[in-house]
């Protein structure tokens, strides 16, 4: 039997990676009057749908298409969430 | 007092636009071997830190922020997670 799953993918830049698209956007927000705001870090968010036997194997395979494609494991962390949405018969 | 928080917001395309940098990433997906991945779509996932007085005044900023700049109402949806990070006395 195969599953579905949903994973949500958070890539964010390592801390010690300057950020200057967050800084332009802290700056345009200053400038707007929003003063009160000290750091923005812009990162990436994805919802990716996959089909697994099994969870350890969706994780296997997100962990790989993430150092390999999704991520820049030189300069950006990154971290998913999995959630089982639903359960499929048949073949794929 | 003013307060720090830490905002973890989430900027996505609504369901109805098309995302064809989604579509673009799960063909190179496929190419890499990864057939199981069904969709995928890409949006943005920012880090801000605020300094407010309470956690209502600091709702509101981000909500007018995320509504003026950090989103496109028109075709993104946004939600944010806040984290009050720690408490200052002082001025600001």
């Amino acid at each position: 039997m195969q599953r579905k799953y949903l994973a949500k993918i958070f890539v964010t830049l390592r801390p010690s990676v300057l950020d200057p698209a967050g800084v332009a956007v802290q700056s345009g927000l200053k400038q707007m009057g929003y003063e009160n705001v000290e750091q923005v870090r812009i990162g990436k968010y994805m919802e990716l749908t996959l089909i697994s036997p099994d969870e350890p194997k969706a994780r296997k395979d997100l962990n790989q298409m993430c150092e390999q494609m999704l991520a820049n494991p030189v300069i950006e962390n990154y971290r998913f969430d999995l959630i089982e949405v639903e359960s499929q018969t048949g073949v794929f």
